[in-house]
């Protein structure tokens, strides 16, 4: 079985208002100290170990599902994890 | 300044029922593989040096306004950015 933590994140050109709505509520909570906020999301999958190479699996997903590539940027990390 | 990444994810115990529904369309994709999917929040702050300290100023950001800790758990990476 693998654990496989995806992250998805506006492109940098892309405008983010969600970000920038929390930004602001936090100003007005008195953190003055944040400059940037961006939102982006994440994906915890638990994924059956199969004949498929599990990294261009996940990949695939990412592109085909997952993330939204003409705004989004995705990453993503896998773990094995060993169950006895 | 500081590059803080806080990930958002519901408790164990609360039904993801977005989750499920992405796991359905990888199913019908033919993603066999995935046996769980949850979805959480991945937000990027750049928060700027201040005689308050970062830590409890994140975990605060959290506590009061970005992190619902009823239905969801956080945690956080802090990453001090050196500018030149």
């Amino acid at each position: 079985m693998y654990k496989v933590k995806v992250f998805i994140t506006l492109r940098e050109s892309v405008l983010d208002p969600q970000g920038t709505a929390v930004q602001q509520s936090l100003h007005s909570m008195t953190y003055n100290e944040v400059k940037d906020v961006r939102i982006g999301k994440y994906l915890e999958l638990a994924i059956e170990k199969s004949d498929r190479d599990v990294d261009q699996l996940v990949k695939e997903m990412c592109e085909r599902l997952l993330a939204n590539t003409v705004i989004e940027d995705y990453r993503y990390e896998i773990e094995e994890v060993i169950t006895q």
